[in-house]
């Protein structure tokens, strides 16, 4: 009953790679507070951050035949993320199919269920962002399906779907609203820097926002 | 309905910082085993060990807008402290309000929700013990309070407390109680240094601490 | 009520050290995927990999009592392995009890609760699984046993059974069959090594393991 | 900018009532596993067994201003359903908005987060199915969406799907497959009558699936 | 190191049976959405609804000597208050406390852990609101304190604070602030009767709270 | 890889019947409060009191393939005890299993997973003791074992070991100590009833029990 969906669209490089350089927080804000998958889903290790489009795996709990079947849709550039059909903390994914990944172009992994391999995972700087670290193995028994829309950790992805992944956390944002948010984000970078200096020197963001007349109609006191 | 506390009292420095010395397992040890925050309370990087004065902030879930009123009422040496009112894992803090923080003399944050800008609060060395890491964002739309007693992370928490946090995770000492509990720590790290010496050389703490005749008493049987 | 079993019987060193070489997540494949920890077993610190015999020990929560009790019981190459006998995460062990152990031959800790001192035990090189870190204190006033069969984190060992411990969480080998999952481990370390070099070289696991022809028996369609 | 969208296509009241009939766990069966929103989504109250096209909701954590707004766009045999936009357990739903909720044709609610009055929806007869229960209370400040799609405890929901939920849980059938699945649903039904009677004569499942070939195939040995 | 406060002021009997009248939800509201207990602690039967003055425990974890210390210090509709020093589900008291409790005139227990005999206890009407329900048994080793202040499931509670329980959860309320809070919850409950009336007639809350410019302004769209 | 234990020895209905009376609290506490499971096994009805031999089954995540072989193994009196392999919510077990099982003499189940078809089993008086409801479905494809050793919800299980079960949870006795903790349990039970009555005429434990001086030898102070 699984099915695998060959041909699937994907963003330009370069938008990517500057949604890349922008981070988790910034286009998490610039579309709106919306796309963060849930705040377990943690990095193995500090310091990655990347941004891809999306091959997402439906997996039975404890089956990780679908994950070969993803590695073969796999393009340059792309994030293979899976989540479970019901909660899961098995270890899906190793450094054999890392090995295999990165050997057609992927990128990273994220994963609403457990990875293992992670002293050599880390050795090979290839990034998995995941509901839990366990060696527990998984069974080949089950089909499941390839590039279909998943819900992972509580976020709904599509096959195509832009993964954004730091030490933050995983956002995601929609193919299609790739080229605004990108704008939204680099404009609000922008702005950033001069809010910045202004925080440096001391400046309060009471003042630099102008907040304090709107706290005292909301009836703020200081006492 | 939120209120704002500006003066309160802090205990002088010299006293923190030899109580950032003693370390959280010493002074939870040192004041009668109390004052510990919840375990899931973890630094966002190892390594960092202070002890400062809580300026307190109680903030709606989801709502940071506490942040810019209590980083107006930080002095030098300060640790910001912040309860939301019900459970909360959203990203409340990030490099902008750390920028800030630093700015007027922060020395740390704790905080029983979610923290953001991992990256960028590693490498300013602004340490943050939080219950989350989350780059979900936030509203400024309901006033809280600052300076008022809080719950956090299980403990009760006063401004003007001392706010104690390592590795080990987070503790508070009531303000009156700092000398007292600065000397116990001191007197205990002492002793603590002896014992050391002689566990080292194998000494047991069987022997050490003379348990034999106590666990013989209360049934302890060897086969 | 408690009791000390003294003399248990271990597995020789050099068998110890081949299963630590081969890791947790090969050796619990190795063994027909049984024997893993809980995967909220943590090490506290990154890139630790140990095997030894396991002294085990059943304590009271928050009782941490038993430990010295244990710590004489140890021999050169043991691994301390700690379950409560209701859920606790207090702060068990620290680093006065590592000097101690690490006297007696200690490799490690594993412990279904908490540990403190995280700092210093990760300068000694001290390594330890736990469920929690936390600096929170114990008493010492009721007895537990030692070397008695105990359920750690959801798995079932006795003492002398062999503990694997990594990156990956924590496995247990049954004493009796340590010999032939050691064989079985080692043989596949050798296998692996065969098929990383052709995944590497880009090859699917798809035709390597030939899966296809299974896939579409059960099912899986391409679109 | 929130929006909501007024008009959504809605499933005959006729599949409704026989989809409610089936059951949850008949009809998630009836298309093919999938569906279910998390288990800890739970009744207030036993008994309760419902069906009916979702109305949504997606909110800022603790406020719920936007069940107002949604009671609104009820149509009779209705069921609301709302999913906070980061996780909460704030009671946002009680007595009062039952009331206008039941006045406008609601059948019940289906919330990702707290509710209360407990003792009064259950003597209304007003089913909620929910993540926590609780009398923490909510703002009315920031604005949030009605109708878009949401993920209500992992599940991906648009307005107009079909939600079922009974003791057994929540489970969402696309609004276009409602035919198909109450079809699938009601042949399942026929099926196991048969079954059951024959199970409850002593024949064994073993017998009736003719399981027997297929486990001693796959290496099940009796011993 | 444990003390037991003998003398503890309590509020009178009226106010306490007026609050338990208007129930925790309303209570909650009247004082400020402040209070609330974590949304964890559940009865151990429906349709308890109870208020009190709390007699407050601090225990060690697994250890339920205090409850026995506590019971000499209860007067008249006192409600027992148990908070472990760490967290802990064991059973700390069952039928016999009950009936102990009972003899002494206690309304019922509120315990941040966990409570047995189930069907005793409900048999003989003695109401339970708790993080667990367990057998797990405890030890009589350690002294805690009696009638000090505790932070119990997440709130802060003094010895003679006010405890009101019902299917909603518990809410605590400040003994010098209980005659202000109920004129707030009595005036509440006369005021929700006449939006009851309303909002049963079909009115809509949009319009009887007047929201519509409101939303309209903060930006809601209707498409 | 599966195996099935098909003989197994069981402890006479007479003591089985006499434990269910006794009751899981009594039970734990005569063999010295030992042999409960994890707290958050809860019953799906309340009320329900059962004492049998433990058919055990360990289970892949996600497939319930083995309950058919198991309940070819009942014998009249018996309970089925499942564990999965891995933490696993889905619902494994139904009415129609139910019906099977009743046919052949079960008299409940205890399952460290989900169960579903809440509403007929409470019908039909079947009882079950889980960690979820869920009618989240299960495949069969791989094989697990019966009667192996399992460890459940925390607790080391061996078939035939004897399951006690009510509204306090579920507690396993060793088969070869039933006589023993029977003979314990009886014994206190009787006793219990002499000290309830001196409790419920207002005696106080403190008094029974002769605590007071231990109290003060600890450092108890009343103030």
């Amino acid at each position: 009953m699984g099915i695998v969906v060959q041909n699937i669209e994907r963003v330009a490089a370069d938008i990517l790679d500057r949604l890349a350089t922008a981070g988790v927080a910034t286009v998490h804000e610039a579309q709106g507070r919306k796309g963060m998958l849930a705040s377990y889903m943690r990095p193995i290790y500090a310091g990655a951050q990347i941004a891809g489009s999306a091959v997402t795996i439906s997996s039975p709990p404890g089956d990780n035949w679908m994950l070969h079947v993803a590695i073969e849709q796999l393009k340059n550039g792309d994030i293979l993320v899976l989540a479970p059909t019901s909660p899961c903390d098995n270890g899906y994914f190793g450094d054999l199919l890392a090995t295999s990944a990165v050997a057609r172009g992927c990128k990273g992994l994220v994963i609403d269920a457990g990875v293992r391999d992670i002293r050599d995972l880390t050795a090979m700087g290839f990034p998995v962002w995941s509901k839990a670290i366990s060696a527990q193995g998984t069974v080949k028994e089950t089909v499941g399906s390839v590039n279909v829309p998943i819900v992972c950790a509580g976020a709904h992805i599509e096959a195509g779907d832009i993964i954004i992944a730091d030490d933050d956390g995983v956002c995601v944002v929609k193919r299609t609203e790739a080229a605004d948010v990108l704008a939204a984000a680099e404009k609000r970078l922008a702005n950033e820097e001069a809010k910045r200096s202004r925080l440096a020197a001391g400046e309060l963001g009471l003042d630099i926002y102008d907040m304090r007349p709107t706290l005292e109609k909301k009836g703020l006191r200081y006492v």
